[in-house]
């Protein structure tokens, strides 16, 4: 076994406390990697709090995971010691469904194995990244281009990789007029991939208080959605749409928007319904659709894309002591866009 | 002015009665057809009945509309006297906006001109195919291919394009799952349709009453879904499934049956909003859509595709006298699977 430090939650309102946990030996296919920094992701929360169900306490969350190679086993072929590397939302998947050999195992027909809060192959509890260290199947690491720093590269994980996948499958690029509904962590990486592909880029907030922001990150247009005319105006005008807003939002207003055959993806989801009247899908060929972070072949391409096009997430860099407090301010919004932890704070904690 | 005899509503809950109403002259670029056969479509009857929003009676519906062509204006090169043709739910568009020079003119952003209870250009109430003769512009005409007879190529024009239409947009062929929700005049044809385009097909039925004639038809399966094994069996099974169904349906239910970039696709809708949770969606990036009849260069697409692999509706023939009686039967699913009203019992009315 191996030692780690980490900071985990004991019960939905608890504060983090300093625990160690214990990681897997190194088997012949696995890779050890002394992480550096992890992201705080909005799921995070949820999960902590036991917001998406029970949770086998104690729980220590985190998958936008970024370190350094420190061991690997006998059988590795990918990575060597000292390689820059990341671990996302998934550790395993069970490699023989139709949509594991397809390389979306983030749809695996027997459920992946998220990075924290499941229980592994080996049958023990999943623990994140906020954590020293962390033994991962080498076929679950991805590789760091040179060129992206690893705290910038820890929300591309999570936030780049969920807003990535769909842009890519629903074809965002030159001559597509593209809108993200809501600048948060995912807004904000989804607003630099769209422009970075090519497409127009319109950002609908709620308020007008992110414009500046929206325009210096690449967004072409902003719009308010408080303001009722921002749904008359862009009736029609898009191809994609991508919500990054968890809430339940009005789906026929924001289909309206829609050009033919345009899409509006959900990248999150309301606990709740919601309510969807068909004849907003009929008027053009519209649909609305989920989607799910994306695959590992797929995670690879969207961290070389952010390399090759210099895309970095906007983040705040915070100390271990200092989760409670980013909870606190993801919840108000008040985060631009991504707290990320510097784990060397929690190494001789 | 020219005069047809027609059958008309003249209230919500009245009886048809013979009128005779004028038809335009023939223009430079119309046809005059002398209608043959008209079919009844389910949503002839929610339109008589007024429900689906106020209608300025005398009403004549049908949008399922063949005949011969008696007279053509001096610009018309596409059709000469005596041609086999026919008329769908639309007789003109703008022709003008993207979607119209797309040939989605089902879809026109200025509003199509539908084939009754519209306004048309002249400033004239449009009146359907429950008539002895109709004026139509040439572009709005489809031709009826040698080898259908007038009286089953009448329902293609509705029941036809609207399955064929999202069958085709959705890639139905060799190698995908597709299934059907419902029997009626449209679910007949789109197992027809999409059995001739090498997929394999199953019917979704709430009893197991229609399931020899669904196989007969040409599903390879056939599943009630009134037994909720049913949804446990077929889960992720379809890539495509086209509901025929108006009125609600639980949505999450038949979501759960996609595979992976499986797509829901609804050609009516419930006049009420439904519920939807989005879970639903994320799980296998499944999507949600809908979609109205076809362009014409699709419909006459379809038609030539009928002609090519036999197929064809089946119908009950009816006299002109008999479509109250046929309203009511269809209500009651009495009809397997299409009437068609038989024009020339209304010549000499």
């Amino acid at each position: 076994m191996i030692t780690a430090n980490a900071r985990a939650v004991f019960g939905p309102s608890d504060p983090f406390k300093a625990i160690t946990i214990d990681r897997r030996d190194v088997g012949p296919r696995d890779v050890l990697i002394e992480i550096q920094y992890c992201g705080i992701c909005h799921s995070d929360i949820h999960f902590a709090r036991g917001e998406w169900g029970s949770v086998n306490y104690p729980i220590v969350p985190g998958h936008e995971i970024t370190g350094i190679v420190a061991d690997v086993g006998s059988e590795v072929t990918k990575f060597t010691v000292g390689d820059r590397v990341g671990v996302g939302c998934m550790v395993d998947s069970c490699r023989e469904c139709v949509n594991c050999r397809k390389g979306e195992e983030q749809y695996c027909l027997n459920g992946h194995t998220l990075t924290y809060g499941a229980v592994d192959k080996y049958g023990q509890p999943t623990q994140g990244g906020y954590s020293t260290h962390i033994v991962v199947d080498e076929d679950f690491v991805l590789r760091i281009p040179e060129g992206i720093e690893l705290d910038v590269a820890a929300p591309l994980l999570c936030a780049g990789i969920t807003t990535y996948s769909p842009l890519r499958h629903w074809g965002a690029g030159p001559g597509k007029k593209v809108a993200i509904i809501g600048l948060g962590g995912l807004g904000h990486m989804a607003v630099k991939l769209a422009r970075a592909m090519g497409a127009e880029v319109t950002v609908l907030s709620r308020s007008l208080k992110k414009k500046d922001d929206a325009l210096r990150l690449g967004a072409h247009h902003y719009y308010a959605t408080s303001d009722p005319e921002t749904f008359e105006k862009l009736a029609g005008s898009f191809d994609l749409i991508i919500n990054t807003v968890s809430a339940k939002i009005d789906v026929d207003a924001y289909l309206s928007l829609l050009a033919l055959d345009g899409t509006l993806v959900n990248v999150g989801a309301p606990a709740e319904p919601l309510s969807l009247n068909v004849f907003s899908l009929l008027g053009q060929r519209r649909s609305y659709a989920g989607s799910l972070i994306g695959g590992i072949r797929e995670t690879q391409e969207m961290l070389d894309f952010c390399a090759k096009h210099h895309i970095a997430p906007e983040i705040e860099v915070i100390s271990a002591d200092r989760i409670d407090e980013a909870y606190e301010r993801v919840l108000a919004s008040d985060v631009r866009y991504r707290f990320v932890i510097d784990i060397s704070t929690m190494r001789t904690a």
